[in-house]
């Protein structure tokens, strides 16, 4: 049995155990009952540990390295050659963190979620100080455990977006800022007024949930190998090609908040569906990086869901769902609702103009935070600062300022910039997508999302995570992640819509 | 640190991967698309695995061996001996079998599965007969692997439930049976007529779901550490004191198919959720047998649910939720149409009279099968004659005969004793909280379930499966299992119905 095979059985092994916790997550998000919290943490603490142990373990080295001989010089993009390349880094990432390092995270960042939450609600940063604190600490252990070339910061970013550098991302967000800060700009001082209260009229759950799961199948999320079910925060789990999970949530007074997220995440689930059914039980059955996944599910949420055309398909439906509160409005009307930009506090709850922005002020925060710049008391300070600086409004509390976000109470540093690089990469495809299928506006606008699909399943999906995100833009578009394409994207669209003069 | 220390610490990983295990199959028979069952095979098999190589691993043998030293000498019915006996029990079963025959007999019951399902669907049994016999063969070989000191079938009885012999199996039923021919003839020639047709009216599902959740709240399934979904077969299944799922299904046109069901697994649900928190994460987390656990779903679903006094007391909610349907009815009508006895093909449809014939049915084809004395060829005919035999009815097809139970497609063989044992036992403890709660059915007409769930809980939840079922009836009623106090409840209960002369 060659080296090759064995290291295959063995990360199958981890394949599987990698499901059963994903499912487990996914029931604690949706239906589990609360008082299962600890229990629940038990089990998930329990496959993780042996997963750690079986990716870690020496006989992973040893194979690793035999099977890298067996498939030297074997084409670089076969399953074979990816497969080795995937589980070292993975091996790579984890064997240098010492056992108790990530014990101590996973013990703390459990602990801290729930002063988080906590501290949210009560509008305290000065109770959750403290634990902010200690996370950054370990994460600075922790990355320097992993080492890095450049800055500490590209120790955390790497897990999420392989092969990105900070120093990339900081010439990235440096050529979109001003042009974000410009658009912003010239849309305040437009003069036009875009009313978007209709969005906010009463649109009764029931039939929203009728809505969501009728428009992910329309644009392609395939219900015979998946499904979708709701959740206080909304995302997509897949454990295995043939089974991926979405989930939404309902708010009766905010319709977008259901049938645009749902949108994304089926952008997210279509990409997991469109990975080849051979990498199931393989640590290829993965998106690209984080950065891929999200333009995925920008794409379907804004460049399809947010179009003029897209709205004209398919606004008589949601009127025929909701004639109390669309019987008076027009397409148009809820095209430009729907695309109205305002700065404001909430990250999720950002339009496409400023939501890049939200992503820079965390990026350039945890950055400071890691590199020690940063004294934690005045913490509140700088975000609010900086969001005077990039949006122009200042946050009445801490609640809706820096402590909105979950993701550093549950020690995720470096995932930020993802989301912005999703907008990018999206609006690169994009580019491609309209030069190659000219007609694909109208065909949105007829309800034809097949070939669009299609598109991304050849050009994206397929590849699993077997290329490096660098490498796959590249081979798709030819360059690199670039803002240009995005900012020509928002200056059209925007543009229109505001009537900005040679925008 | 002590042995047993160890060996808690070992089978707490064991606990902890059989819940997430229990989680995903819960997933698959609630909620996962069909297009996953590959897949979920495949993560379920991986759990088995672990689970497998970690019980018996020779390791766990020589912590057993010094544990038991440690706790020599200890209160026996004290956790520690406890979890020494409990963990030996598992790990003496399991480590006699070789991992080949277990992965056969896994491979070949999944197959076996599906042929099963096509064989009942085309009442075909030709096309299921050589799995059958391939089935039994492989139990036939595991039970000898066991070992047994009396019957072979001792050996498949017993981890089902632990320490019953089938001789006494054979003995209590020999006792029971004509006693049941004997109240069913006389059934059959009182004249008595009931009407069943109202169960039958229209019951819009989705009521139906509402008076599910709500009777089983009333009677004390805790929904704040459980919850009751949809699923094609009703089942109860637990991942910790505090994460307890039952299931039911609904029949538009059958009313007692979802609420008695409900109860039922309620009943199932309230023994789970019984059991102390301190049992999380060890092997005493369970029921002390598949006997006791029916006797607790048995008891919530007739002597509670199909009670006058029950019925008195929940008839006029249910009145008031179907009152198209329920409108020109008593709530003795209603009494009487859910406690009708009728011989009938289905076991899982049978009144409480006929059930356990049903049972002895398939105890004694099971016992002839395992013995090699039948020619499958032949084993419609012999089930036929059997139910002809024992209900006076001959099955007009297989689909409704021979093939109707999952059980031996899945390899369960020495299962089916137990649902009548549920029935013995629950009679026992019925007389013996008859005795010492006189007020039982007062309470039950007022509404008032606590005093009764508190007595199980304190008698028999309590104890996990710390003690073998025969230990367990002894301490609690000073007998073993015996069928006098059922037959004795139902010649009172039908007797009345039927009006039966000195019955």
């Amino acid at each position: 049995m060659s080296a090759l095979s064995k290291l295959k059985e063995r990360t199958a092994e981890v394949s599987r155990l990698n499901e059963a916790a994903a499912v487990l997550s996914w029931d604690q998000q949706t239906y589990m009952p609360p008082a299962a919290t600890a229990a629940r943490a038990e089990q998930v603490a329990t496959l993780s540990r042996l997963i750690h142990e079986r990716i870690t373990a020496d006989e992973t080295g040893t194979l690793l390295e035999k099977a890298a001989q067996e498939t030297a010089g074997s084409d670089y993009e076969g399953d074979d050659a990816a497969i080795v390349r995937v589980v070292k880094r993975e091996y790579d990432r984890r064997v240098k963190v010492p056992a108790e390092l990530i014990a101590e995270e996973a013990k703390t960042t459990s602990l801290a979620h729930e002063e988080w939450v906590r501290a949210r609600k009560n509008d305290d940063y000065k109770a959750f100080q403290p634990w902010l604190e200690k996370i950054f600490d370990i994460e600075r252990r922790i990355a320097e455990h992993r080492g890095y070339d450049e800055q500490m910061y590209d120790a955390l970013l790497d897990p999420y977006e392989p092969g990105m550098k900070t120093s990339a991302v900081e010439r990235i967000f440096e050529g979109l800022r001003p042009a974000l800060v410009e658009l912003i700009k010239a849309i305040r001082e437009s003069g036009v007024e875009v009313d978007a209260s209709l969005l906010k009229r009463k649109y009764p759950v029931e039939r929203q949930v009728e809505v969501t799961n009728d428009v992910a199948g329309r644009i392609g999320f395939d219900f015979s190998r998946g499904r979708q079910d709701r959740a206080p925060h909304p995302f997509c789990t897949s454990f295995a090609t043939t089974d991926v999970r979405i989930t939404t949530r309902f708010d009766e007074n905010f319709l977008p908040g259901s049938v645009f997220a749902s949108m994304h995440e089926a952008g997210h689930g279509m990409y997991e569906q469109g990975i080849p059914e051979s990498f199931n039980g393989t640590m290829l059955r993965e998106g690209a990086s984080l950065g891929f996944h999200e333009s995925q599910s920008r794409m379907w949420e804004n460049w399809v869901g947010r179009s003029r055309e897209f709205i004209e398909y398919y606004f008589p439906f949601l009127q025929e769902k909701f004639p109390e509160s669309l019987g008076d409005v027009t397409a148009e009307q809820f095209y430009l609702a729907a695309n109205k930009v305002q700065p404001s506090l909430i990250r999720v709850e950002a339009d496409e103009v400023t939501y890049n922005l939200h992503i820079m002020l965390r990026f350039e925060l945890e950055k400071e935070m890691m590199a020690g710049r940063v004294n934690f008391s005045h913490l509140p300070d700088l975000w609010n600062s900086k969001m005077e600086e990039y949006l122009g409004i200042t946050p009445p509390n801490d609640a809706d300022g820096v402590l909105q976000d979950v993701h550093w109470s549950a020690g995720i540093i470096g995932y930020f910039p993802t989301y912005a690089l999703g907008n990018l990469i999206a609006a690169q495809l994009w580019e491609k997508i309209c030069g190659e299928m000219p007609d694909t506006y109208g065909r949105i606008r007829r309800g034809e999302f097949t070939p669009l699909l299609d598109w991304l399943r050849k050009n994206v999906h397929s590849y699993g995570c077997k290329l490096l995100p660098s490498e796959l833009i590249q081979k798709i578009t030819g360059q690199q992640i670039d803002s240009e394409p995005y900012i020509r994207y928002l200056r059209s669209k925007f543009g229109e819509i505001y009537k900005l003069n040679g925008a």
